[in-house]
């Protein structure tokens, strides 16, 4: 057999850039998505979807437009579909993403600089 | 706002029955639950689904028909749907799973002293 796991922390190591999603896994037309984010990302939502955020390694704000739900190591949160919301990390943070393949990170936000059309496999 | 984020390693500490999972998530149609296994499961395969295992702590030997994958903590597995296979803990092991709400523990098999019918949210 060829069968090999994914080790997540692993995976973080084989890349250094910010906000540039990898895809780690597939489950039925589902992506497992990992990044390294620091800053503001932009306000956006996934109309179409509900969007897993799992905390890795440090600390998230995840800003919506009634208030802040602040995200440490081992927390969990879905954002509902269609939902504004905005990723803020002080310092770095590694975020595992659970959405549909083919989700764009900006939602319904057509494009900015942290729009990522083609999300690889690492 | 009423948004809270779920902490796994928490979630844990709410109960300590083996072979017992838990709801902590729901993502669209997808449950993420959690579970606390030692010794053999069944043999069984889900034909309809793809079936993610994380392993949050402890060491997990998921046995297919042809070999054995060794996972420990951080390690991640999509097992394909239709493909038979049994974990098997020496140890006590946590786990966290994503798979389609209602997808039951035992697949195709249809009943056996593991099987739960009704997975509680926790």
């Amino acid at each position: 057999m060829s069968r090999k796991t994914v080790n997540i922390a692993e995976k973080y190591k084989l890349f250094s850039e910010q906000w540039s999603p990898k895809i780690i896994a597939q489950m039925n037309d589902y992506h497992f998505k990992i990044a390294k984010i620091q800053g503001e990302f932009v306000w956006h939502s996934h109309p179409e979807t509900d969007e897993v955020f799992m905390i890795m390694k440090g600390e998230l704000n995840l800003e919506f437009r009634d208030g802040t739900l602040k995200m440490k190591e081992g927390d969990l949160y879905v954002v509902p579909k269609g939902v504004e919301h905005r990723p803020v990390a002080e310092e770095e943070c590694y975020i595992l993403l659970v959405e549909p393949a083919g989700t764009v990170n900006t939602g319904d936000v057509d494009s900015s600089e942290r729009t990522v059309e083609e999300v690889p496999w690492i």
